[in-house]
């Protein structure tokens, strides 16, 4: 073939746009998780990945089965200094206010109205469920779906000035994809709620509604003016959380999981379930011991306490990242 | 190039080899529902299919947001002369009888071991429930998908003699096909248990477990001799029927579904839920009206009754399926 020396020139630079374009892909494929320091953690995660999904392998996972759950509270998004879901509920408390003025004189709904986060909280769970469905209750799925949204992409951080989706983890963002790029079907499996998550879980994680499993309130299907709607009820459905998540696990997804990702006590029953399956199993606790770049804090925390799961994943070999030394980065570099 | 005339008998072979894979690939590709005679049916079902799969169509949809659901009972199996999971019940009875000397007396179980099926079913759906509670209870999940496998794989329809996986219907399990193939994520949302569903719908209808909704009793997480078992409990969780379908799919799915099959009244609020939303929607009932292949009945049916819904179809414009002038066939050809 004769070719001028233009077109030799051509060939040249789009043979380098090659090189260049296959390096970086390349790159890519050795370095899918480039957040994460070479420790042991990283190296425990990618050896079962590798494991699961090399042809021939006696420890060959189909992709079918290829399941993964995430914890998201403290594992996928931060949970300090309360899980976000309070906060989502203490601003609808605020802005239903002037509907409910007997709020006014009322625990906690008054504590979240002078601004007393202590208050509001002094209830513990049940307040906090109590909030959760005064505030949620009687809208219809789609009005939920449509406050969460205004929220996730408007509400900030009281501390760091973020928004609450920008404090999501940068290495487990890369978990998932690397997981989902080697066949895996990742599900969040989480006790916060299910509706809550939903709205913008696709477009944070990659997790499409169908694959979020959480808490929830009863909903009920009626006529309103001929138009079916979904009323969501002032009544507790299903507590994803502790001996929850296997059962929500086995209700929702019908499968176990070969692989599980938490970072609290709330996960211990989760862990438990997907390691006692036969076959390679995998079970990951995110250890939050970095107070410069996050929060440190394990087994006398009100918030994500993580003290005999501590000791669990020790005797059964788990893998414990540490945010400190095993991650390079923990949030995302700029806004998403 | 010179080729031998060897080579060129060769390339000749070839070449008609690839002409008639060709054929085949576009005999497949322009037939995608060879059970469906070209009616109102199958037109309806491929210009919807087409319509939200043309990009740059105003009503182009997502493959995402490409929910398909379908009932069961009657949609996609069999469900005369009574629902199959019905038969499961029984033979669970006469299996457990030995373990139950009480049941002799006591009915709904006298009349299952007397062979009295009339009887055994006097109690409705209430005596239904409660036999599925009693022979289900107390088993582990995993125990209970055995018990489910070894049936489906051995058990036989009283008048057919076929195995019940056999009784389902070929141009359904087309249209499943067909939907997935266009990108659709395809749902099964039953009134069935849903635990007897998941372990034969991935293999008889290319379902996976988590794309399964359906009633289902109570499950508790616990450690027995230290192992974690989900224990099945004598108690209703959900019933997914009428109006339960739509509270099914959004706490499994959380997405309106698109397009949406059933059989019969207890399918109405999903397909009402369905096409409420905006946007191109389908419906579509099957209408059992085969008496010679299959069964005929609809409005006076105590089992998979069409009463409201064939008014409700009609009003709506919703497709309904004849399965005696829209099918070539009822059933697949062979043993599956």
């Amino acid at each position: 073939m004769h070719l001028p020396s233009g077109g030799r020139l051509s060939i040249a630079i789009l043979s380098f746009g090659l090189t260049a374009l296959l390096s970086a892909v390349e790159a890519k494929a050795s370095d899918p998780l480039p957040s994460w320091n070479d420790g042991a953690a990283r190296k425990s995660i990618v050896a079962f990945v590798e494991k699961v999904t090399r042809p021939g392998s006696p420890d060959f996972v189909p992709p079918a089965e290829r399941i993964a759950t995430f914890d998201n509270d403290g594992c996928l998004w931060a949970e300090q200094p309360m899980y976000f879901q309070a906060f989502f509920a203490f601003d609808r408390v605020k802005a239903l206010a002037s509907q409910h003025p007997e709020w006014k004189d009322k625990e906690p709904f008054a504590s979240v109205l002078r601004g007393d986060m202590k208050g509001a909280l002094a209830g513990g769970e049940h307040g906090l469920v109590e909030m959760v469905m005064a505030t949620h209750a009687g809208t219809t799925s789609e009005e939920f779906e449509q406050v969460v949204t205004d929220w996730i992409t408007t509400a900030k951080h009281p501390t760091t000035g973020k928004l609450y989706s920008e404090m999501v983890y940068q290495p487990m963002l890369e978990l998932l994809q690397y997981l989902r790029d080697n066949g895996f079907k990742t599900f969040i499996v989480s006790g916060g709620g299910i509706e809550f998550m939903r709205p913008w879980a696709e477009r944070v994680y990659g997790i499409p509604p169908e694959q979020v499993v959480g808490s929830s309130i009863q909903t009920k299907f009626e006529l309103r003016d001929g138009k079916p709607v979904l009323v969501r009820l002032p009544a507790v459905n299903f507590v994803d959380d502790k001996e929850g998540k296997p059962v929500g696990i086995q209700m929702h997804i019908g499968r176990r999981p070969i692989a599980a990702f938490g970072n609290s006590d709330g996960d211990l029953q989760m862990l438990q379930w997907t390691t006692a399956g036969s076959g390679p199993r995998f079970a990951l606790y995110v250890h939050h011991d970095d107070a410069a770049r996050e929060w440190a804090y394990d087994r006398e925390s009100p918030v994500g306490r993580l003290d005999k799961g501590l000791d669990e994943a020790k005797a059964n070999g788990w893998t414990v990242v540490s945010m400190r030394n095993d991650w390079k980065t923990i949030f995302p570099p700029s806004a998403r």
